[in-house]
C-alpha cells in the first residue's frame, strides 16, 4: 500500500465531498435545473472575484482564459506590456505574438517581483501601449507582483486597461478586483478553486468592455461577449461543462462557509509555515521579492538534483511536489499550499522534504523543519 | 420521489463506474502514472476513430474541436464548402468567417442529407477550395450526411481536405477515418463516449498536416501541432483534463469490450426501433435523407407546442428530450439513443412520447408505440 499526497500547484486535490457532487447523473445543460445552479455558481464567483461584474466560465484551462482576455480586447497591431517574470508572464507575451499584438516586455528575474515604476515609466514612454497584461501570482517562480500598486497607476489612464492572471492568486490572496480596479482578472478550476482540471473563469469591467468593442481578433469559441449574454440567462454559450460547474456550486458554498478573509488567512498562514520551515532547514528560498502564498520554492542545496529529488519523494513516498521550470529545471522544488491544503498537510510536505534531504546525504537535524512550521500553525492551541 | 432519465442528445448519461473512476483522487498531469492512462486513453481513441494518426485531445467543448480544425489548417482569404443542413452545419460558416475565410454555403434543407454530386460540382467550379467543412451527424435535424461518398470525391483532390463534425458519429456509426480518408475528424466527450461536456477530440491526417504547414491563422490554445507533440509523449500541452482522461481510458475499455461493430449495431437498433414506434403513433419524422443513428427527431401533430410538450415530459415525468432548434422551435422534439443508452431506453423514451401526446389530446392507442419498438428490439429472443 502506499498513500498518495499531492502537493503541486495544480491540479490540486479535489475535495471527497466535491467529487460526490460531480459524480452526480448529468443533467442537461439547458434545464431549468441546471440554470440554477448556473446562477447559484455565478453569483458565487462574483463574491469570490469580490467584483459586481459577471464572471463568464469557460470550458478550457486557465492559458484558454488567458488567451480569450487577449482576443477579446485587443486588436492586430496593438502595443501591450507585458510582465515576464516566469513562464506564465512569457505565455501572456506568446499569446500576444500570436495574434498580431507587439509585446513590450518587461523582464523580472524569476523569483523577482516587478517594479511598479518600471510598468509606469514604460505607459509614459509609449502613451498607446493598450493593455497591461501580468501574473498576480506566477506560479513557476513561487512570487507575486504587486497588483494594488499596478491598478493604480493603470486605472488612471483610460486607454489601458490592466489584465491579471490570477490563476494561482484568486481564493488565495485578496485580490479585490472592483475595488482595485482589475480590468481582466482570470483563472482556473484547478487551484484554490479545489475542481479538476477543465474550466476557466474570467471577470471583465465596463472599461474592458468598451475595449471589447473595439476588438478586431478574429474569435469565435472564446467569446466574452457572448458568454456574458449567456451567463446573465444562466448559460454557456456552448454546451457547459455541467459537472464541472455542479463542482463550481459546492466548493463557492464550502468557501463561503469559511468566510473569504479566512481562507486567505489560512493561505497565509500554510504559506508563512512552509518557508519559515525550509528556511530552517537551511535552504534558499526562490522567491527574493514577495513570495506567494500558493506555493513556496526552494532551490536543493548543492548536489542533489531537483529531478531525482522529486522523483524519490513521489516515487518512494507517495509525495507528489513540483520541480522547476525552465531554467529552473533540476535545481529547484515547489510545495504547493492551496486550495484544499490545511496545517496538517505543510506537516506531510516538510516531513517529506527532511526525509528526502536525509536521503540525499543533506546534512539536516530530522524534525527541525516540522517543529518550525508546528510552532507557526499551532500557535498556542 | 422523481427519478429522472436524460434522453436528449448531449450531454448524455455517464455510467456509474465511470462517474467513480472520474471521482478517484486527482493526479498530476506531469506525472508518469498520468502518462500512462494517457497513453491508454489516447491509443483507444485511435481504435475508435479507425485510424492510424494520432488523436489529440482538448480541453473544450466539441465547438473548440471545430474551431481548432478551421484555424489550424485554413488561412485568411482561403475558400471552402460548408455544408449547412442544421444549426452546427451553419457553425461551419460562422467560425470561417470569424477567421476571414470566405465559406461557399451548400444548404441543406434541415432533414436531407447533402448530395455529393452539389459538392463535386461547387468543386470542379472553384478548383481553389481547400477544404469541405460537413456534419456526419447534424444533430438538430437528426440527420446523417453520406460521407463516405463525399470522401472518394475530395480524397481525389490534393489541394483539399475533408474536415467532419462527427461529435454524433463517433461511436454511432461506422466512420473509418482512415479507410473513407476523412482528413480532419472531430468529436465530443458528452455524446456517444459517455463522458460530461468539457473535452474535444482530432485527429488529422498527412495530408492535413501539411495544410498546417501551411496555414497562417492566429492560434495559441489551439495548437494541434504542439498537441501533436505533446499527445505522443502521453501528455497534452496545457494542464490536462485529468478526471476526464481517466473517464476517457474507461469508457474505451467498455467500448472495447463490447466490441466497436457490436457498438453501430447497439445504436442503429435503437434508432431503428425509435423511429419505427414515432412512425406507428402516426408521427411524422424529420429526417427525410437518412437518418441519424445518435437521435430522433418528430414533428409534433398540429396544435401541440413543441415547448410544452418537452416541458410536460420533464417536469411531470422526468423524462429530458430535446425540442427544436432555430426555425424547428417549437415544432419537434427529439429523442437520443446515443451512448449509454439501450433497449429499455427506448422503451421509457417511447412510453414518455406516448404519455404526452395523450396528455394533450392526441388520439393514440396505449401502447402502440411501445409495442412496435418491442418488435423491433426483442426479435425472437
Amino acid at each position: 500500500m502506499k498513500k498518495r499526497y499531492l502537493l503541486a500547484p495544480g491540479p490540486t486535490p479535489v475535495p471527497p465531498e466535491v467529487l460526490s457532487a460531480m459524480s452526480e447523473p448529468i443533467i442537461h445543460h439547458r434545464s431549468p435545473e441546471f440554470a440554477t445552479i448556473m446562477k447559484e455558481a455565478l453569483d458565487g464567483l462574483k463574491w469570490l472575484f469580490q467584483t459586481e461584474s459577471t464572471v463568464m466560465i469557460l470550458t478550457a484551462s486557465g492559458t484558454g482564459g488567458m488567451e480569450a482576455a487577449v482576443s477579446n480586447l485587443l486588436s492586430p497591431g496593438d502595443r501591450a506590456i507585458c510582465v515576464r517574470g516566469g513562464k506564465f508572464g512569457e505565455r501572456w507575451a506568446e499569446i500576444c505574438e500570436a495574434y498580431g499584438i507587439s509585446p513590450i516586455n518587461i523582464d523580472v528575474p524569476w523569483g523577482e517581483s516587478v517594479q511598479p515604476e518600471a510598468i509606469e515609466s514604460a505607459l509614459k514612454k509609449d502613451p498607446t501601449i493598450k493593455a497591461v497584461f501580468v501574473q498576480a501570482s506566477e506560479t513557476c517562480s513561487a512570487s507575486v507582483h504587486p497588483i494594488q500598486e499596478i491598478a493604480s497607476i493603470v486605472r488612471k489612464r483610460d486607454n489601458t486597461i490592466l489584465v491579471v492572471d490570477a490563476i494561482t492568486a484568486i481564493g488565495v490572496m485578496d485580490l479585490p478586483v472592483d475595488a482595485w480596479g482589475i480590468d481582466v482578472c482570470v483563472t482556473g478550476s484547478q487551484k484554490a478553486l479545489m475542481l479538476p482540471p477543465g474550466a476557466a473563469f474570467v471577470s471583465v469591467s465596463d472599461k474592458a468592455w468598451h475595449f471589447n468593442e473595439a476588438s478586431k481578433c478574429p474569435r469565435f469559441y472564446f467569446n466574452l461577449k457572448k458568454e456574458k449574454a449567456k451567463a446573465e440567462a444562466g448559460q454557456t454559450n456552448f454546451t457547459s461543462p455541467v459537472a464541472m460547474v455542479i463542482g463550481l456550486r459546492k466548493v463557492l458554498e464550502m468557501m463561503r462557509e469559511e468566510g473569504l478573509q479566512n481562507v486567505f488567512a489560512r493561505h497565509e498562514r500554510l504559506a508563512d509555515a512552509t518557508r519559515t520551515a525550509l528556511r530552517q532547514l537551511g535552504l534558499r528560498l526562490l522567491a527574493v521579492g514577495i513570495p506567494s502564498n500558493a506555493v513556496t520554492g526552494a532551490y536543493l542545496p548543492a548536489g542533489i538534483d531537483g529531478g531525482a529529488f522529486t522523483k524519490k519523494l513521489r516515487e518512494e513516498y507517495g509525495v507528489t511536489v513540483a520541480g522547476g521550470q525552465a531554467q529552473l529545471k533540476g535545481k529547484i522544488f515547489r510545495v504547493a499550499h492551496l486550495g484544499y491544503a490545511d496545517t496538517l498537510d505543510v506537516i506531510t510536505a516538510m516531513a517529506a522534504v527532511e526525509r528526502g534531504l536525509r536521503a540525499f546525504g543533506y546534512p539536516l537535524e530530522l524534525g527541525a523543519g516540522v517543529r518550525a512550521a508546528e510552532e507557526i500553525l499551532f500557535g498556542n492551541k
